[in-house]
């Protein structure tokens, strides 16, 4: 059997991996890594400086250029879902190939946050799965929804209430009133839609790294300046990764400040 | 300032703490551990556990007794909201008292899983800073429903597609065909009332430790067995923790299995 780990290890910083995690990447011979080119080679080397402050044995870097995809942002749901599916077996092919060239070594996929949430790693690989004997381990992380909801201290419900997570390309088809959404994956904040409806934004980007910029507030109030401060952080850093919380204002007590705030 | 820390220490299980936890548990002089009686003092036992793995130094365990709820099942949402809000009230005063007493303290809650989920510490201590003067950090930790996809191998999430946590009290009212589903808090197994529409169940239960067990299939295949297989946990440990993801059958790609499934 081919052996895989799928690690989570969490929103960036390396203090925010499990030792579960820990133990898993001393047992890896082989790291799996993407390279999606340009800027966001730093998501590399932040892998990279987790492994060695945690490895303690020999590891490898296998770089696995991504498959190019079109911009999402224009396609509609089913082109969107066949251009992932067919960025998926793109990918799959890929890691298929290496893995096969030596399949008595322990592979590892490291995945931001945690595979719970929005990540394609573990249908991956399922696909391997179906054309290759493989027993796959998964290590949970911590999500950037997890650091976001600490980060500014509250929870991510109100008591006893559900909430919705869902991403940037649905969140005006799945928003309604009265219900607390976390939106990820969101290039574009489209919440900047929902203005007029008295809700409250706990926003987040950098989670966990030196980068990290908070903003809370009145979403009416505060919605103009994120979108600039959000433009100038990915002019600054080639790139941006954000969460953010939506909920009713009334469901901050009243005794908090209810004032927009910005930390960094 | 007084300083409190809120740390995540997972499902269960010493190893799924993060070393930004570990960190943070062995700054904290205090620890006030809800005692809440009878069989579940074994909780406090296994956050000793993790003190004693993962603390260099000293600290003291301070066990405040909780106080006593009515049982929820039996009221509607405003009385259960009013429940609540007592109990915080209840609770926030006996910590306070606590604190006062040596206020240059650092004092530390362990909170099950992560405090972002269905988890009253951040509230309490909202109470708590209304009338002392108090820092705090929050530490994220692995919630129980990271574990449970990470030991099914799914992520919470289709492709593109939003989904919904909620609690077992709130699972008929918020329940919507197609809407994937993750349950917390549910005692009873509302789910129960949801066969007949083409559902798959992810369950577990005691994630992270010895007695883990973990069931999968069509939901009208399992439910069933699951009610009795719960009921028997409950009389074996005592107290059963457990969680659930709810989804469309067709959400599983057809060369998995989708024969029931029970391992331990």
């Amino acid at each position: 059997m081919i052996s895989i780990k799928v690690i989570g290890i969490g929103p960036g910083g390396a203090d925010q991996v499990t030792q579960a995690a820990v133990t898993a990447l001393n047992k890896v011979d082989v790291f799996l890594v993407a390279d999606k080119g340009g800027r966001k080679r730093d998501l590399v080397a932040a892998r990279q400086e987790i492994c060695d402050r945690w490895i303690t044995g020999d590891h490898r870097f296998v770089e696995v250029p991504d498959p190019v995809r079109g911009p999402d942002a224009e396609r509609d749901a089913a082109a969107y879902g066949q251009g992932v599916a067919d960025w998926h077996r793109a990918r799959t092919e890929r890691y298929r190939a290496i893995i096969e060239a030596d399949p008595r070594l322990t592979y590892g996929f490291l995945v931001w946050g945690d595979p719970a949430f929005y990540d394609s790693t573990l249908r991956i690989v399922d696909a391997l799965a179906v054309e290759l004997p493989i027993t796959c381990d998964v290590i949970p992380g911590i999500s950037a929804i997890q650091l976001l909801a600490a980060r500014h201290r509250v929870p991510l419900n109100r008591v006893g209430q559900p909430f919705l997570i869902t991403t940037g390309r649905r969140l005006l088809e799945d928003f309604r009133a009265g219900l607390d959404v976390v939106v990820m994956l969101d290039g574009h904040l489209a919440c900047r839609e929902l203005t007029g409806r008295d809700l409250e934004i706990c926003w987040g980007a950098y989670l966990g790294d030196a980068r990290e910029v908070l903003v809370r507030g009145p979403l009416d109030e505060v919605i103009a300046e994120l979108i600039t401060t959000r433009a100038d952080l990915r002019q600054l850093h080639g790139w941006v990764m954000d969460t953010y919380l939506l909920r009713p204002l009334s469901a901050t007590p009243t005794h908090s400040s209810r004032s927009p705030s910005t930390s960094r």
